[in-house]
């Protein structure tokens, strides 16, 4: 709005403003109406796990900040603050984002080290009643998600007939795991640096333990490679590298989406030889797994029915519609929507608004 | 910038970002060039004084944070960003905005109370290395010494040769006072709700104690009205009034800044017919006294020579060239240029960047 004489200064100043704080002071809902909080997110980070980059500090991540700002912008018509904190304390990073949260329509989470991110997310869940979203994880999961969904439909199966083995229990890994059993995937096994996470070890996170608990029925231990031999999907997550004899291992009609940026477990071109659908994280290869795809619709769906939180119903639900995006002209190399498609964030965007509405978390 | 292709989201966004990462990673100064962060100002509040609607709390301050952002990118071109902490005490609004100040290029503080606010914004000063202002002291204070700067000229004297009685001891009142003491005045009283502030009253803040050592050379005690027979000048930011006798009972020539919204502690057209120079903080009088007046010029100038603080000499040094804006059309209805002249942001600028580079505090 400009501002160009006495009269404008006082209604977007003194003496005018009063009259709006005072509304929203005796109607606290009022600042959803009368502030931009409510299409306003905080992308927060405290730069300890940055791209592959690692611990770079905040003021290194301010880069990755902006960028996701501007996407949310572009993609959803979201305003974005990149706000990125001098403290790396689970206690302090969870009452900052709490402190700041007024001054917010919802917290995007970025680029926080696991397993601090867990719990980083999850107090702050339980205590604002705002979304809080940890794009690393739930941003990963819900693309992955949507992908896998199209990838069994190319190759004849339902999700539940998967048995899938997932390289890298960092965010990401964790958050693909849950909610690829949500979405009621057959099978799951999860392997971090020293192997497969299962019941027997000893050397387990919490998060880690609890991911044993509900996953990996068939009780497999040792490498991510020997999981591979007889499994229908491989998701790499890790940077690390997988051999094309383990690749050509897995079942017939196998699927395998390397993920890791800049370069993935295995090349495109030699998991081509064994699987039928292979997904990556970059442009210049077909069925790219980009966060793009889910953050800005899954935002802009909240804030449109000002949620109070983002369920696992609407995570599910924002992949679903992502899949159904790309709806009868799935092939194998067209398992996921371009980002540059742009029904995908009013598909997700609607999905989600649904959904909370369906969950009673949504205030309009 | 738009994000238009693939092209454009790997240079915005992953990989093309991890580059300037990296950059900062490796030198820190870079974030100044490489974000945005060097044009950015946080604008803070707890919501404890708002104008004059006092303690409403974070969400109904909102109006008030947001306004300042539009006049900052309005008068001088700063981006600034709203931000209402859901925390009152002092401890932990510093740290809470300790920890945000990566990301910002300057921190303005407002609508604190008193006497909280002085000691936030001293351990903020001290703690970090840019900019942090509170508009409520520093503001008011440079556009009142430059008000009264060209009253002294209107009516042929010198700062030194004024004897003033302040009226409100809060964060306006002792602000106010610590500049013109500063600038040189010749005395000046500072009235709290008990009375004017002297070394010999035992229930004083520290704040105010300083105060009673550095102000009142006279030795003045009890009302406002009484300290103001024979003054030179009353500055009243106090909320409450002041009789037509009291401003009668001032010296010859005196000047009146009844500075208090929506009502002034006398009304302008009854002290005119006792003083020579008259100013309010409405629009709808000669010389209003606004904050806008100083506070854009004030961070473009810190923001363009990267100061890493905002100095007592930077702040007489605005108030200087807000003065000389007026220049040789000064007469008793014209002590102070309109908000919407447009020297006013770029000289002020100029002359705090200057001050800045004077004293060392410039980064460039």
């Amino acid at each position: 709005m400009p501002v160009r004489d006495a009269d404008d200064l006082s209604l977007a100043y003194t003496p005018g403003v009063a009259r709006v704080c005072t509304a929203i002071a005796e109607t606290p809902e009022l600042a959803r109406d009368y502030t931009w909080v409510s299409n306003v997110v905080a992308v927060v980070s405290d730069g300890t796990a940055v791209l592959g980059l690692g611990d770079i500090g905040p003021s290194a991540a301010m880069p990755v900040m902006e960028g996701k700002a501007l996407l949310f912008k572009q993609f959803a018509g979201v305003d974005a603050v990149p706000i990125c904190l001098d403290c790396t304390d689970v206690d302090a990073l969870v009452e900052t984002v709490a402190r700041l949260a007024p001054s917010f329509g919802g917290v995007n989470l970025e680029d926080i080290s696991a397993p601090r991110c867990f719990e980083v997310e999850e107090r702050l869940r339980d205590l604002l009643d705002i979304p809080v979203f940890h794009d690393d994880q739930h941003g990963t999961a819900i693309v992955t998600l949507a992908a896998l969904r199209n990838a069994a439909r190319v190759t004849g199966r339902a999700l539940g007939d998967l048995r899938a083995v997932v390289a890298g229990a960092g965010a990401s890994g964790v958050a693909v795991a849950r909610i690829l059993l949500n979405a009621g995937i057959g099978d799951i096994a999860v392997a971090d640096s020293k192997g497969i996470v299962h019941s027997g070890r000893e050397d387990l996170h919490p998060v880690k333990e609890a991911l044993a608990r509900d996953s990996n029925k068939m009780g497999l231990a040792g490498s991510t490679e020997q999981a591979l031999a007889g499994a229908d999907v491989f998701i790499g997550l890790s940077g690390s590298t997988v051999s094309e004899d383990a690749v050509a291992a897995m079942a017939p009609d196998s699927i395998v989406f390397a993920l890791s940026n800049p370069t993935p477990e295995v090349q495109p071109s030699v998991a081509a030889r064994y699987a039928r659908v292979v997904a990556t994280g970059r442009s210049d290869f077909p069925n790219q797994i980009n966060n793009v795809l889910a953050f800005p619709g899954v935002f802009r769906g909240a804030l449109d029915v000002r949620a109070r939180t983002i369920t696992e119903g609407m995570k599910v639900a924002a992949a679903t519609a992502l899949a159904d995006v790309v709806g009868d002209e799935v092939s194998e190399d067209y398992v996921i929507p371009s980002p540059f498609d742009e029904r995908v964030a009013p598909a997700v965007a609607a999905a989600v608004a649904e959904q909370a509405h369906a969950e009673g978390v949504a205030r309009k």
